[in-house]
């Protein structure tokens, strides 16, 4: 997106390739909302931990800098032995992967960097379609967010109050973003209205990425506390949902997401208020039967006893601990929200009720 | 409680009267989980600050905090005109209740002391009166609720996993507390649960009061997300919900508590887990009719900006910011969950469907 850093106006994709240094350029997200800066990860391994350290997080973004780290391992592979260059990549993958085992983007992504790199002879011709592969996945990422705009802003009435949850922002993809494309879609059609950001808790992206993005786009919001929502709603302050999904099954419209997400389901069916998932195709998971096969990482409780956050004479986004000294906490990641919660999946493809994505699905990109 | 501070264990109420002085004594409550300190407050005007800046907060605290403050001033008055003490009695008793203006507590509190002060002839005997009639209305409280524990004991099955929101344990009252008495009773009586303590944005009573509390007392707990809840139960990982109340309508069965208690209520129906209410008879308001009519607080936004920590190198509980440094908040600070969703309220008077306290209004403190 546009945004002003230092008073310049430029566009930033969050992932981007540098061919010449061959290395992933990511924006520090840790960092946001106080601090903005780039940085540049000069091999595979510091790729995937940038992976595991949510330097760089988001369903989009995360499947972009997997097929982007593949493509980077694979260029700096020396050498013509193609069994050694096939050994080599199966490590690469299997490193990227491991950084973030929940997410399918990542599989998905490499998955297509992986099916175009045959059609190489020689391992400079393989490398060099990797890029191009993975520069593809990139490109497809926008397509698929803009055309999630186009669908999505036609739920948004003039002066619609819209709920989101956690950060389905452009820094959550390549750009533009899952459940934020229709708001600016919506902007950019002269469209008035208000949007509420659940701070989400534990890691607060929604108080953080979120605002900071629609801020910088000069959107109306202002931040809620999770537990707010459900108030609102009663108080008839709120028209419509819109989230993004960490993993959709296509077999059965159960949609993986930010724990929180299932919450607001609930409370949105419960006062009729319309609950959107907004979803680029390399969301959807073709396999998997149930959303009780879906692994839910129990995260450090540590973001849970305490913040990042910013106070005088400390640098930005220092950890603070909130809760008593001697409790420990739980912390679930995500949450499963099943699809008769679920008004409608915004994707690329159209507006699909969550049961129907399979009947749909060579439209919806199944392999098969 | 008995709790261990510096290595020694003794007995603590949350609000004393110290006579000799003529102060009300209150643990300083925006200082724990990490200070343990008792403020003297030195006059009826630095008592009702000390509720409106929530050096004590809870409903029966600061029912007792204004009983007590009442009979302070009452007790500084000097001279013998009986019609510039009572209308020095209307300025102290306006000061205490303008501190807190949406809690019911304060107001039967102190309607409580001034009904007992026409008895006495004269000033001095007034005077008396008026602390003997606090020190009731604080022992009351602490009857109050050892009733709910015995009540509410018997809804606690050996391994119950049980949820709670925000603080309304013995901080909340002058000791034992009204959702924390069931599980100091379980306890005493031998059974084994475990509690979630709901953090309870933005000023998380249940990370920092309620963990706090139940660490003190050995009972196993974790904090979770308020976000968290809803996949918890979903899993069925919770089997029983007890809360505390600001304010419940005794004509209606409404409930006024801290914001998200309606989200867990809401939730909590949905998975047909019992979910219950426990308050003391000065809780209830006989007069509203709605709970439409009961006045949310929209308290400051900086509490859902930021959050109160300890980092190393500053003082305990700094501020520090958390959200983008150019979004606003919004912040209700409680919300009203409606009878159907309420299983039972606890009472010291026994547990009642919350739509039968008007029928049972005679045994449950109604003044008519």
């Amino acid at each position: 997106m546009d945004i002003s850093v230092h008073g310049r106006t430029r566009h930033y994709r969050t992932v981007t390739f540098d061919s010449t240094r061959n290395t992933v350029c990511l924006i520090e997200q840790r960092l946001l909302p106080h601090c903005f800066k780039i940085v540049a990860m000069p091999d595979f391994r510091a790729t995937a931990r940038a992976i595991r350290q949510m330097i760089v997080r988001g369903a989009g973004a995360i499947g972009a800098t997997a097929a982007y780290g593949l493509a980077q391992g694979a260029r700096a592979f020396r050498g013509a032995n193609p069994r050694r260059f096939s050994a080599h990549l199966q490590l690469v993958r299997q490193t990227l992967q491991q950084a973030r085992p929940t997410a399918v983007d990542p599989v998905n992504a490499m998955d297509a960097v992986l099916r175009a790199m045959p059609a190489g002879a020689t391992v400079p011709e393989q490398q060099a379609l990797a890029l191009a592969a993975a520069e593809e996945f990139a490109s497809q990422d926008v397509r698929h967010c803009a055309a999630i705009g186009r669908h999505g802003e036609k739920l948004i009435r003039p002066g619609a109050r819209i709920l989101t949850h956690c950060n389905a922002g452009w820094l959550a993809f390549v750009d533009i973003g899952s459940a934020t494309a229709p708001l600016y879609a919506a902007q950019q059609a002269g469209k008035k209205f208000h949007v509420y950001c659940g701070e989400t808790r534990p890691r607060c992206q929604g108080a953080t990425l979120t605002a900071w993005e629609l801020a910088g786009q000069k959107i109306p919001h202002q931040i809620i506390a999770d537990s707010a929502a459900g108030h609102l709603m009663q108080r008839g302050e709120i028209d419509l949902v819109i989230v993004g999904g960490d993993r959709v099954l296509g077999r059965t419209g159960e949609v993986a997401n930010k724990i929180g997400t299932y919450t607001k389901a609930v409370l949105a069916s419960r006062h009729r208020i319309p609950f959107y998932v907004a979803i680029p195709l390399s969301t959807i998971d073709w396999n998997l039967r149930s959303g009780r096969a879906i692994p839910i990482e129990e995260r450090d409780p540590a973001e849970v006893l305490g913040a990042w956050g910013l106070a005088r004479g400390l640098p930005a986004m220092t950890y603070f601990r909130i809760a008593n000294l001697t409790s420990g906490a739980r912390n679930p990641g995500f949450d499963v929200t099943p699809p008769e919660l679920i008004t409608g999946i915004i994707t690329p493809e159209g507006i699909f009720n969550p049961r129907d994505l399979w009947k749909n699905r060579h439209r919806l990109g199944h392999p098969g």
